[in-house]
């Protein structure tokens, strides 16, 4: 059999030990007989997990490996969008460098797909979405990186950032970004307006950052439902955040929840510790898609962050006060099946027929890989071992 | 120099490079002239941390070093005690050895003192006070560990633990444990009349477990602050959790900050990510002493946690959305200093005087120091080395 490797000793979400026949970078049969002349990867009786997911993350933002980044930034919104147009110059930072870097370490950690927001606005024009795009082709045998164009400074209140916007999205960047339509751009129906019009022109998916509070984000997800749902556009659109759907009027929430089904519209939490989030129960009940992110990562934001999807489940499961298995489970689903329907994956899992991305950590189950976040053992991308026991194979910048 | 070693290249708190002259257990000096003939250990640059403080812990809970413990517990307070109270016997929990596990944990970790309440119940009697007191003796040379004798099950409600309480303190337990007084004892005033008459009887401040929410817990903690007023008994009471100072009506919030500061009430949050939690950073505006612990840990009660209080300290700062670094030097400070006034504790700290117990990190600040979490390098108790490249040279069970 060519092309082809068995790993034994698994035990795919902490079940039973069988082995891994991977087959031209799928997965081709779990368990029977091995087959002759086949080269064996012993698992030694570790977990076996679908790729790790972040299905949110800002890979040009990120201060990785370059001196601590004093943090003195004021505490509101846009005095964090100032500091960081500013400290981007100031520090030098160059999101090729930076991309490849966190790149690097989310293939340690096991991460087989990344969704990144990249900056466009009118200082940096498209050098981020550019970087980005080299760092990404440069590691794209051991990972899958997409890349939403994002308007980090606003969309409308800045005149020639659509424009740079549909620009990026001609260069490749897979999706379409927004940010804030009403508490950012001040004009909730133009933003979505231009936001809808790219999808349309290019084709192209949209994920929203929707930091907008109860009552106002309330308002804002509902538009978004109705253009939704106007445009034919079901299953085509993500809201990250979505910070209104932790607001105590859970009739509301109830009510939003249902219209986010209807509209097929992905929720992407980061299970946030200090503000309002979304029920990751609630909304899986109520049939919506839950997907999570690291989000930006020891950046001018914040020092916080690993680029570690089990610390993020982890994060999602604290905040969402999940302590039975079958909680954490949910919680881990967040940063697997979640994440694919939010990115839309196909042939993603442990099936036959699947892409062969796992990856193997000594855990007795899938709660405790969780809260001991071991280093992962084994990463696999589409058959490939792309690192082992903590380490990427590839090297960063 | 007799029973003396030199610490060279250390940056305390990430400030310049120095040396600690270490003579009989306490910091002798730093900087100056090295002595002739005293030991040299070399620090490599690495921050200087003061030992870190665990003021909230469960020793005799854990179940690090047993199967994974399958949880599916009801969602109520009372289903997780009873829960416990039946799977202690059917796991064959020892306290002592499980005690022993945690602590060993903990050294590695950098901990140079935990306060841990430890159940006192009608089915249990005193065996975990035993077990907890069995398990600090064995490793006195390297960790201080204070005892609470706490009344897990209910005080009133379970006839028979105010005489083991009774028991407990008179055998060693350190500090007076409370729970609930109203929404567990149903009896405010009962629980806290028995409480400081304990607390009175046998000299030993008290620290009670307040999860009563909003106005329930507002209640509560002023009859408590009333109650130390009029006994004189400022500086000796904790309240741990104290999730009533999370409510949104911060005006009455701000009065029982008053409170607190007046009657010398210390607060001790784990930064819970799923309650209303006390603002650390209000508190400490209002002069309140702040602590911080890592409550229980993969016990029956929930699977997180790490004995690691860099990573409490960084749960903390997420909670709080500290992201400025002197916001993360005051996260670090509930585990260090803060937590050194909730224990009483006299001569901590990294002056000329203080017990020689510190912690080495490699990293270039705190607020870094606390969100990579690295291995603990060195730590340091009473002027011995008790771990050293996260490992404890003491042996668990």
């Amino acid at each position: 059999m060519q092309n082809a490797t068995l790993f034994t000793r698994v035990r795919p979400a902490g079940g039973e030990m069988t082995s891994v026949l991977v087959r031209d970078g799928r997965i081709h049969a779990l368990g029977g007989p091995a087959p002759q002349g086949v080269p064996v990867v012993d698992g030694g009786g570790a977990l076996l997990l679908p790729g790790l997911i972040d299905a949110h993350a800002h890979l040009d933002k990120t201060l990785y490996g370059m001196p601590w980044y004093r943090n003195e930034v004021g505490p509101r919104l846009i005095d964090r969008i100032e500091n960081e147009r500013a400290a981007r110059r100031e520090l030098g930072l160059d999101p090729c460098r930076q991309a490849a870097r966190q790149i690097v370490m989310s293939i340690a950690d096991g991460t087989s797909h990344i969704r990144s927001h990249v900056d466009v606005d009118t200082d940096l024009g498209l050098a981020a979405i550019e970087g980005v795009m080299r760092a990404r082709e440069q590691y794209r045998d051991a990972i899958d990186v997409e890349i939403v164009a994002f308007p980090q400074s606003g969309l409308l209140i800045r005149p020639g950032t659509l424009e740079l916007m549909d620009e990026a999205l001609r260069m490749g960047a897979e999706v379409v970004g927004g940010l804030d339509p009403a508490g950012m751009d001040r004009d909730p129906k133009g933003h979505l307006d231009a936001l809808f019009g790219l999808a349309e022109r290019h084709g192209k998916p949209i994920d929203i950052h929707l930091h907008e509070a109860a009552e106002l984000g309330a308002f804002t997800m509902q538009l978004t439902i109705d253009r939704v749902l106007a445009l034919g556009m079901q299953g085509k659109v993500t809201l990250s955040h979505a910070f209104c759907l932790g607001m105590p009027d859970t009739q509301a929430v109830q009510a939003l929840a249902n219209g986010l089904l209807e509209a097929g519209i992905r929720i992407v939490t980061t299970g946030s510790a200090s503000r309002p989030v979304p029920s990751v129960a609630r909304l899986h009940a109520a049939g919506v898609t839950v997907g999570t992110g690291n989000d930006g990562m020891r950046d001018t934001w914040g020092p916080y962050g690993k680029p570690d999807m089990l610390e993020r489940a982890m994060l999602v499961g604290l905040r969402n006060n999940f302590r039975r298995d079958d909680e954490l489970e949910l919680a881990l689903h967040t940063a697997t099946y979640g994440n694919a329907r939010v990115m839309g994956l196909k042939d993603y899992g442990l099936a036959p027929g699947c892409h062969a991305d796992f990856v193997l950590v000594d855990a007795e189950t899938v709660p405790e890989a969780i809260v001991a976040r071991p280093q992962r053992k084994l990463v696999v991308k589409r058959g490939q071992i792309v690192a082992r026991d903590g380490q990427a194979l590839a090297k960063a910048p």
